[in-house]
C-alpha cells in the first residue's frame, strides 16, 4: 500500500490518467513470461515524457519505494516481476523513434519502442537492425537492452548489446547519466553503456538508446536439412561452424518440437524427421550461393536424409514461420511451459543434445528442444503442469541438471534470457564468490536503498 | 619510498629477481607515449604467475599503496603513468597463450601477451584476430583491453572490446572475479567484462582474457586514392560509407603527413597530393572485386586525381607500411609529438578536416593529420617543442579547440586512446555531472582506498 499523499505526488508527476491501481491492472503487472510466483505492485505508472520518468525515479528513491521498469513483460527470467511490490513503471508511452541517421548509420529511440516496429522503420530507410528476439513483435527496445536480448540472428550479427552505441539513463536520484556516443568508436569515460546492457533494470532507468545500424545484406538463402538421427544433426552444426561458414541463422528442432509445430501450424514439416536444421546464409550474392552450396554439401556428408533449399520468399517465410511458432506450439500442450537457455560452446552441441535426451528420460519429463544451435544456445522446453507437485519437483531437478550439464561442458547458465529471479541462486556456482561480492558492492554503491528492481541477478 | 620490510614481502611474493628499484628502472616506468610529466614509482614488480599477481594486489590494498599495471607502456593518454607513485606491476612475464580453440573459435591468454605475437599464432591456426592497434608490435593484450584499443580495422571489425568474451581479474582485495564465458552468448550476471574493458586499470587487475576469434577473410584488395584537394578526399570517405560499403580499412593522410612519411621511408608516395585515402576491402572474392570497383568508381566521381590498386602482396604491404610509419615519421620532426584522437560521426569528417586546417592556422602550429577516417577517428598530430613555452601554450589551446570542435560536430573526446590523465578534466563537458558522479561512486565502491591506478579517467 502506498499512502494517498504519495499517490497524489505521482499523479502530479505523470498525470492522474497514467496512475493505475485497479486490481486487474496490478494483476497484469504481477508476472512475466517466466514460470514464477506473481507479485502485485502497489501502483503502476506510465510517464509520458522522459522528464516525468526521471522525476518518478527520484521520488521513489526519496521515499524508499521499490521500482520495477516494465516494457512489454516478455522476459523469461522474472526480470519484470516486482518482487518487492512497490511501483511498476511502464515505458509504453515513451515510444518515439527520435532519429534514424542514414549517413552515420545510427538511430536514437525512447525505451518503449517496439522492436519489430523499429526494425521495420529502419528497413524503410534501407538500413538493417539485426537483433530479432523471439518476442520482437511485442518486446520493447528498452527491455531488449536491459536483458541484452538475443535472437535468431545472433550467430552472425550478435545480440542487442552489440548494437548499443550510447545510452542516457537516470541514476537512482533522478540525475541524467549520458554515456557512449554517436560515433562508432568511443572510449570517453567508463563503458557505462556496457555495464547497463543486461543489468535488468537494477542500476538505473534507461531514457534514451543510441543503436548502431548496418547495411542490409544484399542476398539471403534459407534451407531446411532433414535428419533421421539427432546426433547427425548436432554434429552437422559443429561441422558448419568448423568449416568457417558463419550463417546468419542456424537453428535446431527435435522430433517432438517438429511434431508439435506441425500439429499447431500445419506448415508441412516432415514429422518423421528425428531433427531439423533451419539455416540461412546472407551477404553478397556470390558468397551466399557458395556458402549455401557448402552448407548443403556438409549436411549431406554428415548424413542428412534430404536438404530443401527455399526457392522463393514464400518458402523462406515458411521455414522461419515454423521456427518462430515453436514456443507457442509447445506452450499449448500443457498448462506450464519452462523454457531454458543454458548455453554451451558450439562444439559441445552434440553432447548437450545427448544429455538433454538423458535428462528427459531420467526425470520422466516431456522436453521439446529447439533453438539457436549455431550459438550453442538451445532452448530445452519442459511441457508440464506446475499444479502436479510430483512432476514439478522433477522439473526443478531437471532444470538443475541442465545447468550442471551446461557448466560441465564449459558453458553458461544463460545465453540470452538473463538471471532475473529464476537463476540468481546459481550465479556463484558459475562464477566465484568474489564475482558475486563485487557485483553486490557495485549495486550497493549505485542504488544504496536497493529500490531498483530488487531481487534480480544478485538476489535479495 | 617503501619501507624495507614491505619490499621484503614483495620479494617473497614475486621473487627478489622480479623486484626493481634502480633509478634507471624507475625512470623507464615513469612515462608512456603521452606527452605528460613523468612520475616515478617507488618500486616495480614483475609477477611470474597470476597467483603472485593476485597476492601483490591484495598486499598493495592492505598497505594502501598505489598500484599501476603496465604492459608495454604504449598508451597515449597517460594511463600507465603511476600518478601517485607507489608500485608499477609489470605483466610481461605473464605472457602465455593458454589456449587457441579452433572448433569454438576463442583463445585464452594471459595479459602480457604481445598483440602481434598473438595475432600471428592465431593466424597459424587459420583463424583471425582483427584488432590491430598502431602499437601492436609491442603492445600487450592486457593493455589493449584496459584501454579498449582500436586500430586500422575498426571500421569493419570493431575494437578490442568487441572481442572480449570473458575476463578473470583480481578485485582490489586480491579475490578472483570471473565474468563472461567461452560461449558466444552469455548474460549470466552483470556484464563485468564490458565494464572492465576501457577502465584503464582503475577497477581491477586482469589475469586472463578470453578473446573471440573469427574466420579470416578469403580475399582482400588494397588501393590508394590520390587527391589534389583535401575536401574531395574527405567527402569521398563519407560517400563510401553512405554507399553501404564497409571497407576493412579506410585511412586518410594529409599532404604534410604524406611528405613527412616520404622523407622518412622513401616509399614512393605522391608528395604532390593534397591527401591520400588508403583503402582495403576484404571478404568473399566476388564481393571484394565488386566493392573494390565501386570504391574506385566513387573515388573518381568525387574527384580523385588517380587510384592505384595494389596488384600484388608487395604493393599492398607498401600501402600499409606507409600508413603505419606515419606517427614515427611525424615524431622525428620535432622534440614533442601530440597525437590526438577526438572522433566525429563519419558524415562530419569533411567538417572536421576543414576545422583542423583552421586550427593549425589560428594557433600557428604544424599539424599533420592522418588516421581512421572511416571511423570518424582522425589523428591530428601536433609537431612541436614543449620547452618552447609560447608554442606549448598554443598547443594546449589548439588541443582544447580540437575537443570543442569534435563535440560541436556530435563527436567524442576520445575514439581509441582513452581519457587517462590527459583528458579527465574534459569528461564532464561531454557527458554530465551525474555521469561523473556515478562513475566516482562505482570506483569508490570497488576500490575504497583508491589504490588502483589513481588519477585516471575521473581524476584524482
Amino acid at each position: 500500500m502506498i499512502n494517498p499523499a504519495l499517490v497524489k505526488r505521482f499523479q502530479a508527476l505523470v498525470g492522474a490518467d497514467n496512475v493505475f491501481a485497479e486490481p486487474a491492472d496490478l494483476l497484469t503487472y504481477s508476472y512475466d513470461a517466466a514460470v514464477l510466483e506473481p507479485v502485485r505492485p502497489a501502483l503502476a505508472l506510465r510517464p509520458a515524457s522522459t522528464e516525468a520518468l526521471g522525476a518518478v525515479v527520484g521520488l521513489c528513491n526519496q521515499e524508499g519505494l521499490a521500482l520495477t521498469v516494465r516494457g512489454s513483460g516478455t522476459n523469461l527470467s522474472g526480470g519484470t516481476i516486482p518482487a518487492q511490490g512497490g511501483v511498476v513503471v511502464l515505458t509504453n508511452a515513451l515510444n518515439r523513434i527520435l532519429e534514424i541517421n542514414r549517413a552515420d548509420m545510427y538511430a536514437r529511440v525512447e525505451p518503449g519502442v517496439i522492436t519489430a516496429r523499429f526494425a521495420a522503420a529502419v528497413g524503410r530507410e534501407k538500413l538493417f537492425y539485426p537483433p530479432d528476439p523471439g518476442s520482437q513483435a511485442v518486446s520493447t527496445l528498452g527491455g531488449n537492452v536491459a536483458e541484452n536480448a538475443g535472437g535468431l540472428r545472433g550467430l552472425k550479427y550478435g545480440v542487442t548489446g552489440d548494437y548499443v552505441m550510447g545510452l542516457r539513463y537516470f541514476d537512482v536520484d533522478g540525475g541524467l547519466v549520458k554515456t557512449g556516443a554517436k560515433t562508432v568508436k568511443c572510449v570517453t569515460g567508463y563503458n557505462l553503456a556496457g555495464l547497463m546492457v543486461g543489468s535488468e533494470g537494477t542500476l538505473g532507468v534507461i531514457s534514451e538508446i543510441t543503436l548502431k545500424l548496418v547495411p542490409p545484406p544484399q542476398a539471403a538463402r534459407a534451407m531446411m536439412a532433414i535428419f533421421d538421427d539427432v546426433q547427425k544433426a548436432s554434429q552437422t552444426v559443429a561441422a558448419i561452424i568448423a568449416d568457417h561458414i558463419v550463417p546468419a541463422t542456424l537453428e535446431f528442432l527435435d522430433n517432438f518440437t517438429i511434431r508439435t509445430v506441425e500439429d499447431y501450424s500445419h506448415a508441412g514439416l516432415p514429422t518423421e524427421a528425428a531433427a531439423l536444421l533451419l539455416i540461412e546464409v546472407d551477404g553478397h550474392p556470390a558468397q551466399v550461393a557458395e556458402e549455401a552450396a557448402r552448407v548443403e554439401d556438409i549436411c549431406r556428408r554428415l548424413g542428412a536424409a534430404r536438404v530443401e533449399v527455399a526457392q522463393d520468399a514464400a518458402q523462406r517465410d515458411r521455414i522461419w514461420e515454423a521456427r518462430r511458432t515453436a514456443l507457442s506450439a509447445l506452450a499449448k500442450l500443457k498448462p506450464t511451459t519452462v523454457l531454458e537457455d543454458a548455453t554451451v560452446p558450439r562444439s559441445q552441441i552434440p553432447a548437450m543434445i545427448a544429455a538433454l535426451g538423458e535428462i528427459a528420460r531420467t526425470f520422466n519429463l516431456t522436453i521439446g528442444t529447439f533453438g539457436h544451435a549455431g550459438d550453442g544456445n538451445l532452448h530445452p522446453t519442459i511441457c508440464c503442469d506446475k499444479r502436479d507437485r510430483d512432476e514439478w519437483r522433477r522439473v526443478e531437478a531437471a532444470v538443475e541438471a541442465i545447468f550442471h550439464t551446461a557448466l560441465e561442458l564449459g558453458g553458461t547458465l544463460s545465453g540470452e534470457h538473463g538471471i532475473g529471479l529464476a537463476k540468481s541462486r546459481f550465479l556463484e556456482q558459475e562464477t566465484s564468490r568474489a564475482t558475486v561480492a563485487w557485483s553486490r558492492r557495485l549495486k550497493m554503491a549505485l542504488d544504496p536503498k536497493g529500490i531498483l528492481n530488487p531481487g534480480k541477478i544478485i538476489g535479495g
